[in-house]
């Protein structure tokens, strides 16, 4: 099998590429590049000061062979897994899975990432509980939603199986803290550790990722090759061939100087949308925050699948605000294939006859990055040899290096989320958390203005 | 069975409903609703001249009979329908279909709206081809992608029935013209009409979308019956009490006048996230593009999922820039719940005790509005009563109105799409295909900016 590849271009990107002729001049890429390094500093300082830790995961070497050594003994008791996490938790496990399916034989792995009763109480129905092992994600291991699961699951392994539930479920959270690791502790549950200094977006190389992922048969130790690659490549290439500093210095120059509204993640593989999904959260929840002097800043993360929304979005990529940057993503070598017959004798579908879906499909890949950069739009191109392993891996490790590096060289802080904790308070003070008892008034403040101007259909 | 309902609350739009005081004042709404009036007119017009016909469609009733009745012919004889089709083509039957997943029981339709050959090759062998029913669904009858996968499948049925290969095939397209018209004449195959007033995405209410989820056993008598009473709300009550002139006054302000960047759309609700996917084609297309003046204008249309989505996006949209618009969507009637027990003795779950899975849902929901619109964030809320076909063809339809007025009142064509013409006239010339062969010097330049700044990773 021929070496597997990692291709970055941003040509479309830089005006001496672009044909339009936009996009950085040589100069401007020369300065995105001095202050990207000025990121990687921070890093580097964040990381030997024990604060960051997703960099030191692809050499995870002792809780990579802890991790694999239980999955695989479990995989022979069990016939299947299911997650019950939430964000970080949830999404780095779907985007490998899914990102493998038609090249690897898994076994089922299932994620549940809400809590509509409507979906989730009917599932639950559905998994023989003789057969069925259970893992509870929850970095703080305080997360409302997963516990929530949490307590429907133990309910019903409970009544079902007595004591035996305490081996039906493997916890993985914080090392030390929270009410999880409390209970793992308490009733002696299997259990594995998130470092506290890697933070839900990071931490699919952990056994947030990697114990799922082993359940389900993936090659863990491949994926974190892949990073490594990435990561080597990283530490020790000069700015101008680092593909880490070079991606991120063009991302910053449209998410900085030259600021654009909306991040684009244009996926050519069914297979690779998760990745795109995964992506969302690492862009949006690390960037879109305010920076050092108060600011608000962020790029609106969108993942939208070629060919497929070609006829959807394309028409407002095309024609409307020139506010997007583009990233296109594909794999070249494919397993299955098909020659198109019978297309031969009209002169409006001729153009098919004798091709492989695949000429087609790649030919679109190209038209629309191409139309997309006439126009004088920013476009980025990944390219992977081919769907396994280390190509996602990579990917995903290149694009947390990238989103962590851009935001702090934007003086933001990509490890924190500090927005999202007033929704976890209202929540709990509606449920009637007493702790929260001082947020009813704003609350009262809502639900009056509320109403205020509403219809009703009655259908 | 109580009588459903269609709820529209703009409130948290309004500064006087708005928590932070932020949004349209009484003037502006006024103002908006005059001009949002304007573009109704507009419509009417271009109705009375024939040239748009989709607000005929919920009174189809001769076209329904037919359709219903071959459909469920056809379902005694087939066990599984396949769609063939891209774009508004596919988006509606995919919105409606899981839309009632736990609602309806359905026959499986299977709805291929990619050409990636690594997802479409294996699943066609997957369908038994005795048992398989396939739709073909072009509105031009030309569709590149859709007429590839046709040729794949005819050359399977072929092989396999000879000339028992039509009865397989139900042809979806134009009345009059086109290949796959001529295809359907030709042979003698089973086909229906798409008006041609009609554009792919305001079509789910022609055969489209109602033979498809007629045979999945949808009652589409009832979707046509909830877009029935929008249609007559629309054209009868006073513009305040209006819910599609209220709801399309409110976007065209953020729209136009304070423009947003994003339209998000926050589906409360696993089921219906496809109709948030179905909403992006409409809203992108139909708005994105040059108006009347040749400024470039248009809405980022993002689909996001509650609660899931919260661990992903919010803090953007709590702590980013200002420069989006929020509806939140929502069914209050649910099939399935449960109540939490196990959480009372520790006092960090206590708040989850006794309670419904469904109760943190709905306060999860109420406390990201909240908080969105406690930020000043403009927050328009949609409730249906319960998940059933006269909700959500309700809510299509109205959709479908608000868009085609906002933009008539934008001074903007909603029903074509200029920008995606170059894509695939590039694609086919990369095909070879001779009528469009003076586009190669195109794509010579193109290829010549591609390479100029690459990094490659080998893994």
């Amino acid at each position: 099998m021929s070496r597997n590849f990692l291709d970055i271009d941003v040509s479309f990107a830089l005006k001496k590429g672009n044909p339009a002729g936009r996009g950085l001049s040589d100069s401007e890429l020369r300065k995105s590049l001095g202050k990207i390094k000025k990121g990687m500093e921070k890093l580097t300082r964040l990381v030997d000061d024990g604060e960051v830790g997703f960099t030191s995961l692809p050499y995870y070497e002792n809780e990579l062979k802890k991790v694999t050594r239980i999955a695989s003994s479990l995989r022979r008791r069990y016939r299947r897994l299911v997650v019950l996490g939430i964000g970080g938790s949830a999404l780095g496990t779907k985007a490998v899975i899914e990102g493998l399916r038609g090249v690897r034989k898994m076994e089922e792995v299932t994620v549940f990432d809400n809590v509509d009763p409507e979906e989730f109480v009917p599932a639950l129905e559905e998994f023989p509980p003789g057969e069925t092992l259970f893992t509870v994600i929850s970095k703080s291991g305080g997360t409302a939603e997963t516990l929530a699961q949490y307590f429907l699951v133990l309910d019903l392994l409970k009544r079902r199986f007595k004591e035996g539930w305490k081996e039906r479920v493997v916890v993985i959270t914080d090392p030390k803290k929270g009410f999880l690791r409390e209970v793992a502790e308490k009733e002696g549950l299997l259990s594995f550790s998130v470092p506290p200094s890697v933070g839900g977006r990071f931490s699919v190389f952990t056994p947030v990722g990697l114990f799922p992922l082993s359940f389900a048969g993936v090659r863990v130790r491949k994926l974190l090759e892949g990073a490594r690659v990435v990561d080597g490549a990283f530490r020790t290439l000069p700015p101008e061939d680092n593909p880490v500093l070079l991606l991120a210095a063009v991302y910053r120059h449209f998410f900085s100087e030259a600021a654009k509204n909306a991040f684009v993640f244009f996926i050519y593989s069914s297979f690779l949308k998760r990745v795109g999904e995964w992506f969302c959260q690492l862009w949006g929840e690390s960037l879109g925050k305010r920076d050092g002097s108060g600011r608000p800043v962020g790029q609106i993360p969108v993942v939208v699948t070629g060919v497929t929304d070609q006829h959807s979005q394309l028409q407002l990529y095309a024609d409307g605000p020139d506010d997007k940057i583009y990233t296109f993503l594909r794999v070249v070598d494919r397993k299955r294939d098909r020659v198109i017959r019978g297309a031969g004798s009209d002169g409006r579908t001729s153009f098919l006859e004798g091709k492989r879906l695949g000429e087609l499909f790649d030919s679109e890949f190209d038209a629309t990055r191409y139309s997309l950069a006439g126009r004088g739009r920013p476009v980025v191109t990944i390219t992977g040899g081919r769907r396994d392993e280390d190509f996602i891996g990579g990917l995903l490790y290149l694009m947390q290096c990238v989103t962590a590096i851009v935001g702090l060289s934007c003086d933001l802080n990509p490890f924190d989320q500090p927005g999202v904790e007033e929704g976890k308070i209202l929540t709990k003070a509606m449920l009637g958390d007493a702790s929260h008892s001082s947020r009813m008034k704003d609350l009262e403040k809502f639900r009056k203005g509320e109403g205020r101007k509403k219809v009703r259909l009655e259908l």
